[in-house]
């Protein structure tokens, strides 16, 4: 089969591998829809984090076609979405909505999704079968449940995004547009994003952004205050992880408000009393997409929300380096590959 | 009058005071029944804060003897329960239980709470009548509720402690032990207080500890773990205010589990990408005591709760400096003051 190694930094080949095979009687393996490439690949692609040789990609949809003896909740040809962490969604956590920390968690596309077939670790836990083969329309929204939607929903519910709150967006990737999109689903009141990207800040309007705002740092935080009574929202949305979008987000907040942060903290340093005068919740890390998925799966399948929007470029996966050169060089927001 | 004043480090001495007067139409004048020594205070006692010639003391109860002219809930000769901040109580932020972060919020205990009489600022937001003159006996657990309950309370509600939780409490100072009381009237189901005082640990047991932990740092967290199947206590509250302290309540919590932090952060510094993989939530800061005044008094009146048990120590208030000495010196919990 073909599939996608980053040899070294910035060196991502499409090339001929091994087809998995059931490992565990609790694996899957599937046939991929579509993969994509995320922002965190982009860490390894710039030498930021190590990389040798490894199969790329954790986001994934498509058609199971292999289980293992003790598999019981999907079957060969059912269409599948996953988390990028496989769990086995019974234990203590996981049944607390923390699958991301499950006992058993072990990255959950095991052999790299950004290739034709992967395999999926705890499929019982981890996969969540669609209520039939979707329209090919559908594909991109459900490859963004995989991930961005799930990671953007997790970090609206843990901002306590609804009923008259507003909601300030922190990041205008993939994962802060669809926090956009989860607050307005939530019922959020008034969400404002926070954005200096014409074409990001059309889509954050799309999604359900009522208001834009564009400085960042010290200047963003009084544009939020500003906006709020001099108060600060009362759910900020943390997606991009950098000491500066971190204390922005917890500034912005008012007092007893939540932040919800989902960006991989690098190199962030919190001061325990900047945070314990500040009174807000602060909730996040990896995301629990598992918890979501039932639900996310639903409205996309009856269209209410669609998400897939957010791929702004589609390649074939034999050209997933270009892809990987327009999300380093920020040309795509995020880059879908069609697979088979 | 006579009232404590805190000359330098270490230098605490009882002089007469001007008496306070009305200096806004909102404020009241209490002459203090009872008030007592912080180990706030120890901080400046101890040179580790600024202090000259400082009037001492935020913790108070006593009965109105004047009020401003825009006074309407508090009158003359009501005794009553207030908190360390003032606030008016009809801000957004108050309306939401934030009273600590009152817009127009500023020190309860205005002209110093250590003293017979005492200015509180906003007293219609800030003071809390009983429902009648309290017998001497209720005393030192209302004069609790004005400050180590309160906030004992508010820890152990943001650290979310209930029904079928297991609630761990880093700190057995007065505030952490009455977070353990906190958490058994919230319903919990099993508390282990850390602790390796035999005095400390008795109180907690009274108080409704069900375990004892007396490692600290990682051999701590490794107890906790060792009690909850290894994954950590659903509620912890932290009651410290150190850099180990802290990182212990976060590590000895389970993923998706509640920190409820109360102790004042000194030179602690949270590590992002701990926090990030932690899974937690965080919050606490200032105790909105407020919040819970009404709540509180209504337990002691009706003899349901007894904080006032972590008084060890009971001095007239021309014997503050000895006070100051024993807490200093770790010989007592906490010092109530006598007064009048």
């Amino acid at each position: 089969m073909r599939g996608v190694i980053m040899h070294s930094a910035g060196d991502v080949r499409v090339e001929e591998r091994d087809e998995p095979t059931i490992l565990e009687p609790t694996d899957a393996i599937i046939r991929l829809s579509a993969s994509c490439i995320c922002g965190s690949d982009l860490w390894p692609y710039r030498g930021a984090e190590p990389v040798d040789h490894t199969p790329m990609g954790h986001e994934y949809v498509g058609v199971v076609t292999e289980v293992g003896d003790a598999v019981r909740n999907v079957k060969v040809g059912d269409f599948v979405v996953g988390s990028f962490f496989a769990s086995d969604n019974t234990c203590e956590i996981c049944r607390a909505g923390y699958q991301t920390h499950c006992v058993h968690r072990q990255p959950g596309a095991a052999t790299g999704a950004q290739s034709e077939y992967c395999r999926i670790p705890l499929a019982d836990g981890t996969l969540v079968a669609t209520p039939g083969h979707p329209d090919p329309e559908l594909i991109p929204s459900l490859l963004a449940a995989s991930d961005v939607l799930g990671t953007g929903w997790f970090a609206a519910v843990a901002a306590e995004a609804g009923p008259g709150k507003t909601v300030a967006v922190v990041g205008d990737g993939a994962v802060g547009l669809l926090g956009i999109l989860a607050a307005k689903e939530l019922g959020a009141e008034r969400i404002i994003a926070m954005s200096r990207h014409a074409d990001r800040q059309a889509l954050a309007r799309e999604f359900g952004a009522t208001d834009i705002v564009e400085e960042r740092g010290d200047a963003g935080v009084a544009a939020i205050k500003a906006l709020t009574n001099g108060l600060g929202a009362h759910s900020v949305i943390e997606a991009v992880g950098t000491q500066e979008s971190m204390m922005q987000a917890i500034r912005a907040t008012r007092p007893g408000g939540h932040v919800g942060y989902v960006g991989v903290s690098h190199d962030v340093s919190l001061d325990g009393l900047d945070l314990f005068f500040s009174g807000v919740h602060l909730h996040g890390g990896p995301a629990p997409v598992r918890r979501f998925l039932p639900e996310l799966i639903q409205l996309i399948w009856d269209r209410k929300i669609d998400p897939g929007k957010v791929f702004d470029l589609s390649l074939p996966l034999e050209e997933a380096a270009e892809g990987y050169r327009a999300m380093d060089e920020r040309r795509a927001i995020k880059v879908l590959l069609t697979i088979g």
